[in-house]
């Protein structure tokens, strides 16, 4: 059994952020019912590379879900959407403002039916402000949420952080927000309608640096692999070009410098005096890792009780010997690809079943089942329905 | 009434991820009791900038919750612990795996006292695996969940991306944790041990470059700000030495070349043509481009409804129109400090109300009230805890 395993999701969101979030939940126990276009459904099925009819995009983001095809520019399409969510715990959806209202599948409509919904709307920029209606992708929150300033080469231009973290984040805050407007429904029976954005989002996880601003009224500068406030926290290049990532507190500075046979010149230093001095420091540090290997250097390191790990790339990431033990790899079979891996939930339960790996719908897999089961239509009616593309 | 004002955390964490976790709890209305160190308290409250007795660092991630000193190495201060534990809905924790079972602070004893209890431990690597005992911090995690293997210039060294995100979504990842746990105990009335480690939280992130990878077995590169499998998705420097970030499916492509007035020789490439020729794609935008300040740029793509958005420094961000708009900053007042600025959580609610930015505790501001009210404590008793330094 698994802690979510009484809830419905009635999920009309498509593409990475929400289809995040309602993965989470259903791989936590939760029934999402995932709403599709007929015919092409979420689009990310289309995005490269294709494996059978689907993709690894959408693989990624849709384990564990049910799938029903629903046309909701149709008048009996809006009317399963309607019977639905009443069953429904919570609806999430993130169509551009307005979307929803004009097709009668706003909250105020959806409420009135089954006032303890609770529905949850994501969008680019949230549904008031000057930009509610402006167009926005992952990168553009990523950018105007200050993340890309503070990420790139010291002196250079800005980098991209190499994960969609506004759509991540994004979907770790959508979740959040489901939970906890589930958990004060339990109390007083009350739904009720959160409005996210996912540029608030991104400009909420600022909070240090933004504190930092408050603080001081200095613009952070971009760093490289290095810490403002902290020296040694960088990456280092190793004999073999591999890098690994160290970072040292003053208990683990002087344990790092015998390790590393760095002599006694900055063995004294506390990290005030290594900040002030920290281009001395980096170049001390720079010629004692470029004679080992990056095993070498992990392996002494650890041994000192320093912090250190390898900058791995994605391979390496999956061939870890904890990524292993912890059984983060798993897998799932899907029509016409067989076996595909996937990594589940960074979580481990003790009174509960651990979140599973499962298989993400094929489009409409579901529809027939959810119409009988949940909204009791009988076969003919669903005949009509796909016949009329409703379905 | 917000949505989790019926909840009690007790939270014996410090520094970042948990912090953060309860302190979004806290903001949805959960009473969060901070327990700290008697004389110290967490470890933040004394990194730089300092502000009054305090720092930036601290008041950005503990907000709105209470705290109480209690001293873990007495018998006094674990019973008041265990005491506490009995009322608490759930605990969260991020000691070094063995360290509260040695002090009696163990889920099986705790659980033993309050079975409805969920307590989550977050470590750096989990309480299982051969890394289960070593050290490390948000910038080992980056390296080692291969977010930073994927951040970078073409063809340059790893990057750090500029917020500490292995922190920041260990909270989110907590927060969830934690919620479902509570959903499940609920309808169960039994709670939940998770074991949630930062590196699996960091792996699991890699879902898109992880499928990717299983699909076609290629290790993904850094592209400085541009984007494997779209073009152009990219940051462009402007004529005022400012950057923007531009990102375009197909249907933007057309209105992007008669905005930015680049010609009609590239007019008809859809994306795979334009991933093809991604060089002289982005050439051609570069040039067109840098003939702009950045507010001109922004201006006209917002116009053809092309995705856009300034790379905004954290001093931009703070003063955009739509951070502004939906009022995500706020204050509170501290004392010795007066009015501090932060950033709220990224919610707006209609049926419960809107989180609202509180004031972080002084250490042990509540510890007097909370042993009071919560367990029944005299006056004298807490004169004699303070006396042997219990608390």
């Amino acid at each position: 059994m698994k802690p979510l395993q009484h809830l419905t999701i009635l999920d009309l969101s498509r593409v990475l952020a929400c289809p995040f979030a309602s993965m989470i939940l259903a791989e936590l126990g939760a029934t999402v019912i995932k709403v599709e276009q007929p015919g092409t459904g979420d689009e990310t099925r289309g995005f490269e590379p294709q494996l059978a009819q689907d993709s690894a995009y959408y693989f990624a983001c849709n384990r564990s879900k049910a799938s029903i095809t629903v046309n909701l520019r149709s008048d009996e399409g809006r009317r399963i959407i309607r019977e639905l969510a009443q069953q429904a715990d919570a609806l999430v959806e993130n169509f551009p403002v307005g979307t929803l209202a004009r097709q009668g599948l706003d909250y105020a409509t959806l409420s009135a039916l089954n006032p303890k919904l609770v529905y949850v709307s994501c969008t680019g920029f949230g549904q008031t402000g000057p930009y509610a209606h402006k167009k926005g992708y992952d990168t553009v929150f990523q950018a105007m949420g200050g993340l890309m300033s503070l990420t790139g080469e010291k002196g250079g231009g800005p980098v991209k952080p190499g994960l969609p973290v506004a759509d991540l984040t994004s979907g770790l805050w959508v979740a959040i927000a489901i939970l906890s407007a589930l958990a004060g429904r339990d109390r007083t029976g009350r739904g009720a309608l959160v409005d996210f954005s996912m540029l608030d989002g991104q400009v909420s996880l600022l909070t240090l640096a933004a504190a930092r601003y408050f603080a001081l009224g200095e613009v952070p500068p971009r760093l490289g692999t290095e810490h403002p406030g902290r020296v040694p926290s960088a990456s280092f290049r190793c004999k073999d070009g591999k890098y690994a990532h160290i970072t040292a507190s003053d208990q683990h500075w002087a344990p790092l410098c015998e390790a590393l046979q760095m002599g006694t010149d900055l063995i004294f230093l506390n990290n005030s005096a290594r900040v002030a001095r920290r281009d001395e420091v980096m170049a001390a540090m720079t010629r004692a890792v470029e004679k080992l290997t990056r095993a070498e250097l992990v392996a002494k390191l650890d041994a000192a009780e320093v912090p250190v790990g390898p900058v791995n790339d994605v391979a390496e990431v999956l061939a870890d010997p904890q990524v292993r033990a912890r059984k983060l790899i798993g897998s799932f079979d899907y029509p016409g690809v067989g076996e595909f891996k996937a990594l589940g939930l960074p979580y481990k339960f003790l009174g509960w079943d651990d979140p599973a790996i499962g298989r993400p719908p094929l489009l409409g897999e579901h529809t027939d089942a959810i119409l009988k089961a949940r909204l009791g239509y009988s076969d003919e009616r669903i005949a009509a329905l796909r016949q009329t593309k409703a379905i």
